[in-house]
């Protein structure tokens, strides 16, 4: 069937790494087949809701009987492009950005930092599980002669713009922002933010509208 | 005006630290004043979008007059709940936990990290920027003599269940959750998380169904 992903509304997407984390979960215990209703009270969701958002990627099989865990796991890896691998790059080489570096587990998944980036004298020409912090004025010729998909914006705020700046200007098209800012780019550009501080905000905006 | 803030939808809330950040930058850049329209066409949302979020929270004064930035400041911190302090734990002392201890930036907010407690013997006992890390197993006494709001889970996904059940039997309320599972709760606990892999999942999701 073919798919139209364009139609695919912003809330389906949300939600779509959190089917691929229970079904992965599911296969991970050895189960084998799921119906819509024990995935639904498994996530929070209904069952009716999850037919809905299956039915925009084709629907995966029959209800009652249930649906393959195996092929669904296959197929949720196909919808969210983890049937591949990702290079990034990291610019910001600080606390954030060494931690991201340290963490082994999105290599798992495919996604493999391949460089970091600094303008700090005392971290550049360090490493950090192989990794090696070079200096931002590096960074065009080291884009221009590796494939880099993503990449990551680490920096203090101040910096986030020149900064997703200057990686459009190498080429990459795909940016994972954590900067507490909104980075403004061309419509071709993809950005993900990762915005820890309004998390935090909401987190405050729950605790206070309960009490 | 009375605020019913159980009637405020999902949508609005999550663009309530955008509003915040976008004001605070506003103010610090000393505009007084600001018009729905400039604000829509700052932050990519129309004119009448803002009014109707607004009007959610009581609708803060004229239109076509504009809004006092200054005070809407002061409404967004209100409502958000940053008008007080908030005193966290952190669960889990390694790369993440470790990087939210090094980052001054939520103090700034009102955000104390308090203590950070782990398993591993390596790490009990170091401090980091003066916050102690201690023995998991000293975390109930900790909690039971301190004033803890927040109770922020750094650790691998196998044991954040585990921790989070510790955490709301010593009294915590809200969590700020990083590991990549979603952890079940009794319902009068408020957890807010950052799943990184899921944001990158979704960038990947939208590289892919671009090209």
């Amino acid at each position: 069937m073919e798919r139209d992903r364009r139609r695919v509304s912003e809330a389906v997407i949300r939600r779509l790494p959190k089917y691929y984390r229970y079904l992965m979960e599911l296969k991970k215990n050895g189960v084998q087949r799921v119906s819509s209703s024990e995935l639904g009270q498994k996530m929070g969701l209904t069952a009716s809701q999850i037919r809905q958002d299956f039915n925009c990627f084709g629907g995966f099989g029959q209800q009652g009987y249930g649906y393959n865990v195996a092929e669904l796991c296959e197929e949720f890896k196909k919808i969210l492009g983890l049937d591949r691998q990702y290079n990034m790059i990291v610019v910001g080489a600080g606390n954030l950005g060494q931690a991201l570096a340290n963490y082994s587990g999105f290599e798992k998944e495919g996604f493999f930092i391949k460089a970091m980036f600094d303008v700090n004298p005392r971290l550049i020409g360090m490493s950090i599980r192989g990794i090696e912090i070079y200096d931002v004025d590096n960074l065009r010729s080291y884009v221009a002669s590796q494939h880099i998909d993503i990449g990551v914006i680490c920096t203090p705020k101040e910096k986030a713009q020149e900064v997703a700046e200057l990686l459009v200007s190498c080429g990459i098209k795909y940016i994972w922002n954590f900067a507490p800012i909104d980075v403004v780019l061309p419509d071709d550009v993809i950005v993900e933010n990762v915005h820890l501080s309004d998390s935090l905000y909401i987190l405050c905006y729950r605790i206070n509208a309960k009490s």
